[in-house]
């Protein structure tokens, strides 16, 4: 079952305490399409500047990733970002953010997109999101990521999107922001009365909550000895939730929950090495050791 | 099978935003023992003073605590601590300490207790903390806790008694600063090279880590929706953690993660009210129920 993904394609520079890296391949886009990659085929809708490199098209497309809704824009720039970690690298501060590009983004999905069944809204204004909404018509799950910017400029239109999702996915601070409740639990709760079906609150290297009706639950980080860059862990963690359910085409409560623990864990390989490095790396089988071991952690 | 507490018994005031109390029972030994009744017998040697309430000692004796140990000093004062918590619930602020009879506490074991195969010494100097050991002739298994004092005043003092415990349980900032390094996963690992055959690291809303010869882990708290007064949380896991493992008189690694399991559950009972009033609202049967859940919730 293919699986949208509206967002943001990025080239990063990144200050880790022992390294530095310049143009970076990043986005969310590109993260949650590469970690989606290991379950699904990938819809991926972008738009890029002329300084974009062709390999990194070519790259994505060694994976099942259709890049036919990648815009490339004559005399534009990719969008830029860049950020230095802390010493704990779990708290970051962004440096440098070049709209570029993306500041007049405006997403349009190709014909044979418009069909996808499962769609993720990478992070972006609510009312970008709910133009792609408008065009994803079959879709039966569409699943949104946001940020503080639109929870403080565009709360009204926001609120109108929630009122459409099937689920959200958010961090920790953005969720007692739009909650107006220090507590996550509860945070979790308000923001599920809001509208979505299901809350996914990301707590960085402390893992993952979930909300729905029924359920609430939290799932720690795979722990990683070595977290040599944590950009796109959230964003390898929705691919991988999101890839899962679509290869499963099913998002029944344990399928949900079986989709957060394979986001887990591909976000614990996405950590372990700059841009897509540590992805690269391994394959579906060695992902899959690792949610066992995973399972194997959690039971008691 | 009888587990012996060393620790602190104090007398607190709390600040949360919401409401003020003072002269609450508390201390590391008040939340052990209590929370570990649950699961055996419990050996307290703590100090009070002329202020300490009879119906508090009476409290503990409602419960498996023997309270031989309790050293009440004629014409002292209770350990008296006042702290005031941030709107998040997890970070806070220690307004006031008076050690008052703690600062020449001289734990003395009665000769019953002298026979303990399961011992916890609560946080105190490690130079104390050796000395209780040396009572303990009969110990198979000891367990401490520690702060960031004596890791900044009496670092050789702890790097001696870390070599002879079986476990060793502290929080995410003082197992950074024990182990000089702000990765907790490496953190946890350099501990346990420091001697110790387990360490656990407290996180607290964010769980606990796991750290073994041959297995890591995380189990993450258990999620509450009205967290009143996190006051013990910690001493609460651990004390369900040790009576579990003397109740089960095994610390194979099985019972070690069901003990972690259980340890984190009493916690989630203990900030769902003040000082021990959660704790004293539940019996073992509505305990092993939230472990059943915490179960579920962990399984995939």
């Amino acid at each position: 079952m293919p699986l949208l993904v509206v967002g943001s394609i990025a080239l990063d520079d990144i200050e880790t305490p022992t390294e530095t890296r310049k143009d970076q391949l990043g986005g969310s886009c590109v993260f949650f399409s590469y970690a989606a990659s290991y379950f699904s085929q990938v819809q991926m809708v972008g738009v890029v500047g002329d300084d974009w490199p062709d390999a990194h098209t070519q790259l994505l497309e060694t994976r099942r990733i259709d890049t036919a809704g990648l815009q490339k824009i004559p005399g534009g720039k990719t969008f830029r970002w860049k950020a230095r970690y802390q010493p704990n690298m779990n708290d970051r501060e962004t440096l440098e953010v070049h709209l570029n590009v993306l500041e007049h983004f405006n997403p349009v999905l190709p014909a044979s997109f418009q069909e996808a069944k499962f769609v993720f809204l990478g992070n972006a204004s609510p009312v970008l999101q709910l133009r792609v909404l408008e065009q994803a018509k079959s879709a039966k799950l569409v699943v949104a990521d946001t940020m503080d910017l639109w929870i403080n400029i565009q709360n009204d239109e926001l609120k109108a999107l929630l009122k459409r999702l099937g689920g959200l996915v958010l961090n920790d601070s953005e969720a007692r922001l739009l909650a107006d409740d220090d507590n996550l639990v509860r945070a979790g709760k308000k923001v599920l009365d809001m509208g979505p079906k299901f809350v996914v609150i990301k707590k960085g290297e402390h893992g993952a909550m979930f909300f729905s009706e029924h359920e609430t639950y939290v799932m720690p980080a795979f722990p990683i000895t070595d977290v040599v860059d944590p950009t796109g862990a959230g964003d390898s963690f929705a691919g991988g939730m999101m890839g899962y359910l679509a290869e499963q085409d099913d998002f029944s409560p344990t399928s949900l929950k079986r989709a957060m623990a394979h986001g887990t864990v591909v976000a614990s390989f996405t950590v372990e090495d700059f841009s897509l490095e540590g992805l690269k790396r391994i394959d579906r089988e060695r992902l899959d050791a690792r949610v066992t071991d995973y399972r194997r952690m959690l039971s008691f």
